[in-house]
């Protein structure tokens, strides 16, 4: 059950498809040379290897746990989370000013997937204060991030995200949580929040939760909702840890999975009022929590597919050691099971759509740092706009994908894999949180439909479309029957997409029922042809190493023919998807809710 | 977490689909009468919502455990399985002449789904005896007949399968247990199988274990396996039970779901030879071993469906009484999540894969009981190659789309559905066993492809596409767009069987590899198409009734507009599934095994 992070993969699609030379030139990234970047890497992946991947499969049996009051993390945590901090690993992506080391999304990006490949649970204490560090710098006041930010980013102190209550899940409108100014310039909180990722703990000294709630004369719905910051401990004004915060934790969940985190159901306000300052202006909370939660989106894609490539390597091992049946062509006797072409399928499936995804994201971390550093507005503009197309599909494809591999990781072990001292297990159910939280996929598909597909009416749409054609057309230019059949199926992709995008575009506003009965099925499609379009790009690539005789050529050919993969069992089945959205919502809505 | 079995669809299958009337017609099956079989399944639905579904959730959470050499089951199992017993339930489906009540498969059948649907760990124990009552009924000589098949049949003992042992999973060729011939016509059974669902349990006072050895001169293979009775319990000649028999618990299996099924390893032998009886003639064990897993096979493929019933139930359950957010059409205040359209597709396709796989299994029962009881002996055989190429299809499908409706089931509820309490993760964890066990759907796929196409040069295969093709023409005749779109969508299904069977059966000698990699694919193509095809006859009759109003006209309409659901959401796959299997073999295969 170790992990071993694919750096060779990594490397390739920072190089080659992410541009990583192109970023690390923009203001403000110039440390991401290519000798940083790969000592960060490497350093970063034996961390991950050697301290927390080995912390996973045991959490997993020993859930963190609440008793007297307090909870306690899984054995080796604490130890754990101090070592992360003590490294600096927190702080990759963060500002120097505030003890990080400034390195541009696109380098933090691998960080973060080896982290979540090594430990979903452990990692999940990170991405939480990653989400809190990044509302805190944009909206902040400097006296907050004066007092915040340092030990958040050094690891000396986690955050975390209190948005959900018992009546209010993806309904942030049904926020009922108080916040009573006190005219001190604190407000007093009071109310209940569930599903808080270590929303308790004893990994770190203090923990900082930013709080979703009303002031008494908000106006309702989501238009009334201010952010707000509450201490675990109070802080005094020499930034040592005052009085203990009227907030408590009631229970853990028992879940199903990711049982080493501890997800709390906290109580605000039981003792007389947890205090807490105001974020920002009072009614932009939402504004200032989707930040958060753009970053945490991304993150959590992570998950997905850091989790999915730790499958992968599970049931590959498995797969080469396991000895069972004969070949299906005659052997003399049994063989690795490795050798049966059914279980070849899975393998595949699962490294082609891990592979694609990684790829996607990577690029669209890249499209984030150029959004956010490069010098010219008009640039940082259109590449906002595409990074933010990209955040729902990186987000819920790639979730659902690593449901997808998770299972076949679990098949490939076959009754190996349902008993839990195997490990194969644990990924299954672990996955299934990751197209729920930080948003369901129904939620990131209303915002692709919604905020980023129709408002521009289309346009960011099909100017990717427009990218996936033009590579359509240099797979054309490259000879063999690989590159012919990726090319016909990115094509079948794309007008696939495209004829989507014209459909939600148009229909939106007559029959928004039935272009929403779709939006999931849109978003996965968008997910298959854009992970085409980057795994078509790739094996361009590795046809001109190969060419050129450059390289690793078992490397470059095993791309080539996972790109093939993916086109004849990934991408193929986008027509079908296209069709389900264009012409299927009358299936989806005829039945009146008495006849279900 | 309530059941309610599914009697009017069940009802609707049994007599418009599956000719229930016909079956009822047939020597021996004369007992069917239609006001036999609608209060038998009353009954049934009420035994099992009360006293059996009540328990699927508390056995989860307290799993049978093995304690001091002896198994204990969940709290409830063992009074439970005393009343199924008592009310003759095991014996549905079994001769007259050894106590059961000798209905047709097509009856037992709902009478499994039931059973399966309110409780998959309850259920094992009644399908693993029906599989060595089976076994007996064709293989035992008459004096085991007299000793063991009245206490079976009656629920006063329970039978087990011995196959599998630590190396020898899906690879029966490699089974290594004993077993010694004394002279007296018994034999000394030694070694030690692992997975035995049932193996042990305090449910009933003796088990039935059929156990798979090889003798001392048997050649080598899985030509040399021959099946035993290991009693736990030696039986006296009056029929009273005997000595404890060498057969003992080592250890229960920590499984991810069906926790309170016990999953033993049985050690045979170590205090001087388990004693057993060989059943039929030696050497000829695997060919009745695969009598029973016939049996056991539909029956995993009813647990899928009744699995996918129950998630289905649960999941509208709470989308019926979960309020969160405003339509996305515009309400005065937020709504319950069936009004939301990413909801109502996935219960959509969660009861559109359900009923269509029921249908399926209702017709394959049916076809059973004519191969085994109609007079004419062409018409069995006919009948009985039917049957034979479905069984594969019925296991393998319903349980892999079972996978996905529990998945579906948790996503529904959300945040909720990862926390244990709802019972929805039960289901998804739960439903991954059933693509494993009595052969993975790679297993059931190699059979599909090797013994049910290839064999008879895809003869049996092409009939059931000809019936497809009929049925699509019957569907032009209808007015109206469901059923131009449903026509539309079961054409190009079976259009892509066709291309698929074809494909098969020229290659399997040229390129065995390449036509393995796409085995699973074809079955789940094959799974898809002729569910498409009962869906589509469903539909055909549901227009008939609407038109000479006759019936539950509510009813009817739901079963057009699922069936045009499945049409163009599941159907809609399986040109893109053709081409994943015709085309696609090069992308699984590429790899050298040191490229991964």
């Amino acid at each position: 059950m170790s992990y071993n992070a694919p750096l060779k993969d990594m490397q390739f699609v920072l190089n080659e498809l992410a541009n990583l030379h192109q970023i690390s030139q923009l203001p403000g990234c110039e440390d991401a040379t290519p000798d940083t970047v790969e000592a960060v890497l490497e350093e970063n992946a034996k961390f991950c290897g050697e301290v927390i991947a080995p912390l996973n499969h045991a959490g997993d049996k020993e859930p963190s746990f609440w008793k007297d009051g307090s909870v306690t993390t899984s054995k080796g945590f604490r130890e754990a989370f101090r070592a992360y901090a003590d490294a600096g690993w927190q702080g990759v992506q963060h500002p120097q000013e505030f003890g990080g080391q400034g390195l541009p999304k696109l380098v933090a990006t691998p960080c973060m997937e080896m982290l979540h490949g090594s430990n979903l649970s452990f990692a999940l204490a990170a991405l939480l204060s990653d989400g809190a560090i990044e509302a805190l710098l944009t909206a902040g006041s400097d006296e907050q991030k004066a007092r915040f930010l340092e030990p958040l980013v050094s690891g000396q102190w986690t955050g975390t995200m209190n948005l959900t209550e018992p009546q209010a899940g993806s309904d942030l409108a049904a926020v009922r949580t108080r916040a009573e100014p006190q005219g001190d310039g604190t407000y007093k909180i009071f109310g209940t929040k569930i599903f808080i990722t270590y929303g308790d703990h004893d990994m770190t000294e203090n923990i900082v939760h930013l709080v979703l709630a009303r002031t008494p004369d908000a106006p309702p719905g989501v238009k009334g909702i201010s952010l707000f910051i509450v201490p675990k401990f109070m802080i005094n004004d020499d930034g040592s840890l005052g009085a203990r915060n009227d907030v408590h934790t009631v229970s853990l969940e028992h879940k199903m999975g990711i049982k080493a985190s501890p997800t709390a159901v906290l109580q605000f306000g039981d003792n007389g009022g947890a205090i807490g300052t105001l974020v920002g202006e009072e009614n932009r909370g939402l504004e200032y929590m989707f930040i958060m939660m753009n970053a945490a989106r991304f993150g959590v894609g992570m998950q997905g597919i850091g989790l999915a490539e730790h499958a992968y390597q599970q049931a590959v091992a498995f797969a080469k050691e396991r000895i069972q049946s004969r070949e299906v062509a005659g052997s003399a006797g049994p063989v690795a099971i490795i050798n049966h072409p059914d279980v070849r399928r899975m393998l595949m499936s699962m490294r082609a759509q891990t592979e694609a995804a990684r790829a996607l994201a990577y690029v669209g971390a890249a499209l984030s740092d150029l959004a956010h550093h490069h010098p010219d507005e008009a640039t940082r503009t259109a590449n906002l706009a595409l990074y933010e197309y990209l955040v729902p599909i990186i987000k819920g494809w790639s979730t659902e994908m690593s449901e997808n591999v998770a299972r076949d990781g679990v098949q490939v072990h076959g009754g190996m894999g349902f008993i839990e001292e195997t490990g194969a297990a644990q990924h299954y159910r672990d996955a299934k949180i990751l197209t729920i939280y930080e948003g369901t996929t129904a939620i990131q598909a209303n915002d692709l439909v919604g905020r980023k597909t129709v408002r521009d009416g289309g346009a960011v749409a099909r100017s990717l479309v427009a990218q996936v054609r033009a590579v359509q057309q240099q797979l054309g230019d490259v000879q063999g029957e690989d590159f012919a059949a990726i090319a016909r199926r990115l094509g079948e992709g794309a007008a696939a997409l495209e004829s989507v995008v014209e459909y939600v575009v148009a229909n939106v506003k007559s029959d928004v029922r039935a272009v929403f009965a779709g939006s999931v099925t849109y978003l996965k499609l968008a997910g298959i042809v854009l992970g085409g379009w980057q795994m078509a790009r790739a094996a361009l690539v590795a046809q001109r190493k190969l060419e050129a005789g450059e390289g690793d050529a078992a490397f470059y050919r095993a791309k080539i023919a996972t790109a093939r993969f993916f086109a004849d069992h990934i991408l193929v089945q986008a027509p079908g998807m296209g069709a389900s959205i264009t012409e299927g919502a009358v299936g989806v809505l005829a039945l009146d809710v008495e006849q279900f």
